[in-house]
């Protein structure tokens, strides 16, 4: 593409037409040159983002972001190499769950992964609460520790996917960010460059979702499945609600914590429940011939907390928290309470929860901000649970009495309860690209 | 508008949405300042290319560019102010007939002019073929000039309409410039700016034309006249064909010469026809009761050639011209005739006739590059005229014996003859706003 053709790329796309996969690749490749600039590449996306992006350009998309930059080579390991991939929840905490397990099942997990922006947390803000813990391993240090170990959680490195990082910052000053096919470019380019040969990912609807609506996760998660296979890997999703929290805990130690309780078989919650249908879903794609009865295996007789145990040893934290997570885990000073009264739980403003979080300090408004671990929010019932008069649904953790206050005087708008009956909302809603 | 609002703002017009008059004054004084980036501009721009932009949003647009800068104030002067645009064609030299004219007349002429780009030349560049003529008065210069001779036509001010300026940079590279309410607001904001109190378009449509299609042409002409008339001014349009050349002169120098023939009374072909139209028009909305005889007066008794001297003079130009043409202007060396046989005149692909005359050196491929006054193409046939075999149909006036071939080269695609009968063209399609 010379530069006097980028205007002409961008009018046929304004006018519906497609770019072909050439095309593409030589836009991103002169983006990331300079050739083309912010202002042309921001009308492109418009214009994609209203006229829509054809599959074949979602998948040229994908590729062209991959080969802006290194890709991860994991081919040298023994048996599959999966990552596993949430578009972003709140109280979303399978990736502590499902990493060990699918390890303990004899996989090999290398997830590169996120921090947390608005009102979802990042694996790795998680995984930081941990004392000790270190998440800026290199790509020689990550691939000798999942040789050895089985599993491996890092930052992705600034040259994995660079065109992916550019484009996404500005996406989100152009009112670029709603178009299936950007999402899952971003999404599935990372997971690919990242090596791994099975991906599964958990595509999140409702309130607290970016997708709000099903049939769009749905189109969302079909697609990145469709792209992962048109890069031959085997790819699976979960269309999962979030239309409440999904474990009872919002905040970064208190998510560890339940975490920690998922895997020592103290739990019995949705948090668990959708870890084993996620790591359940990896293991059937690499051929796993009972995939749940392994899953239950490793959860039952301790090798997948034992694989946790040697995953936060490996990464520089203090694996006595496997064994006392609330003793270990940093916790906040005030605890406070709130009980709601007598009745049904109705809903809950899931969304509006994560951003309470963030107000005590569990999350960023700004990239820049500093997270506090201890601090968060701990939802006990769910849609349609009875709660009795004077028992307490929401545990406000807070740095202050100020903090806490401003928090339980908005939660009666967060958690809305009715006298009336109300149906429980199934966890997953579809599976995509599992066989059957 | 705070800056976290803008990507809201550019969201509501990718959803189709509009935004008040209010949000575009606060987004365009945002863009000046620096706080509205260029990526973010291109983004509302593509949006607002694919949805549409509302009457009521071309007016806020043309009200926001007009509010960026200074406006020049002509309301001293006595009699009707008038100002003349035409959207751009080949061989239209229509404004250094109907400005003189004008004045004769009795209106205040008060012409703020461009540049050409591409395939259409510009007043200015065809003023300066002119021994000695300069464009670059000041606006107590013009004023002045006005006052004194009832016409001048210099270049807009840096300091005129700045945020048309920028966003008409921004447009050409980003694939925006197709939109009926940012032509619009860029046309009539420069008008409107420009302190007259008439104002006349000339809206192309044809092949050589930025609209190639008459509906599309009839809309902007349409949406002009009402934005005109939302600010007060009284502004008409005529749309008229762009299928051929105007006049049979394509080059600077060349069409300064035929103009002056029209004003001198030896040309009665369409060049001619339509400055007496666009001349009755400016006359009509002013309140002239019998346009064309006034037009026709000061044509046959000298008035407008005398008006047109005193202008060149005024701007320090060779006032001789007015009475030699072709002994005063720039002569091109070399002189090439082609003649393609016997037959009727099909068609002249007039925007490639444009940019024939631009490589022999008569236009800009790039807004640096400097011109050569003497050079560029007559074409004498128009649709539908019968060429006798070996009579010339288009003279080359080149820098060289080689860049005269290659344009003799290229002529048989350009002027194509068939042995059918064809019609010829309607000069006018369609008048708007003025009265009847």
């Amino acid at each position: 593409v010379s530069v006097l053709e980028i205007p002409v790329l961008i009018a046929r796309k304004r006018d519906g037409g497609e770019l072909s996969a050439d095309e593409i690749r030589s836009l991103i490749t002169a983006y990331m040159a300079g050739d083309v600039g912010d202002e042309q590449m921001s009308a492109l996306l418009m214009a994609g983002v209203i006229r829509g992006f054809s599959e074949a350009e979602a998948v040229a998309l994908t590729e062209a972001f991959i080969a802006s930059g290194d890709t991860v080579d994991l081919s040298d390991l023994r048996g599959p190499t999966v990552d596993k991939h949430s578009t972003g929840g709140v109280g979303d905490t399978t990736t502590l769950v499902v990493a060990p397990v699918l390890a303990a099942a004899g996989l090999q997990v290398a997830k590169l992964s996120g921090r947390g922006l608005g009102h979802t947390g990042g694996t790795l803000d998680k995984l930081e609460a941990i004392p000790g813990f270190r998440v800026d391993l290199t790509p020689e240090q990550m691939h000798e520790q999942v040789e050895r170990i089985g599993l491996a959680v890092a930052a992705a490195t600034q040259d994995l996917v660079p065109a992916d990082k550019r484009i996404y910052a500005l996406r989100d000053v152009t009112g670029t960010v709603p178009s299936q096919a950007l999402i899952a470019a971003s999404v599935m380019s990372k997971k690919i460059a990242g090596g791994a040969d099975t991906i599964v990912l958990d595509v999140k609807t409702g309130d607290g979702a970016f997708m709000e609506q099903l049939d769009e996760a749905v189109g969302l998660a079909e697609l990145c499945v469709r792209i992962g296979e048109a890069h031959g890997r085997r790819t699976g999703a979960l269309v999962t609600d979030m239309g409440q929290p999904l474990g009872d805990a919002v905040g970064n130690a208190l998510e560890v914590g339940v975490a920690i309780e998922v895997l020592r078989g103290e739990r019995d919650d949705r948090l668990a429940a959708l870890s084993r249908e996620l790591a359940a879903a990896a293991l059937a794609l690499t051929g796993e011939p009972e995939p749940e009865e392994k899953v239950s295996q490793v959860l039952e007789d301790g090798a997948a907390l034992e694989h946790f145990r040697e995953f936060v040893a490996a990464q520089g934290g203090d694996a006595t928290v496997a064994d006392r997570p609330w003793e270990v885990l940093p916790s906040a000073p005030i605890v406070r309470r709130w009980a709601p009264g007598a009745g049904v739980v109705r809903d809950v403003r899931t969304r509006r929860l994560g951003e309470l979080a963030s107000l005590l300090g569990a999350g960023r408004q700004r990239k820049e901000d500093v997270l506090d671990p201890a601090v968060g929010l701990v939802v006990h019932p769910r849609i349609g649970d009875r709660v009795e008069d004077g028992e307490p649904a929401v545990e406000v953790h807070a740095r202050t009495e100020d903090d806490a206050a401003r928090v339980l005087e908005l939660l009666p708008e967060v958690v809305r309860l009715t006298d009336e009956d109300v149906r429980s909302v199934d966890l997953v809603h579809r599976r995509i690209g599992m066989g059957s």
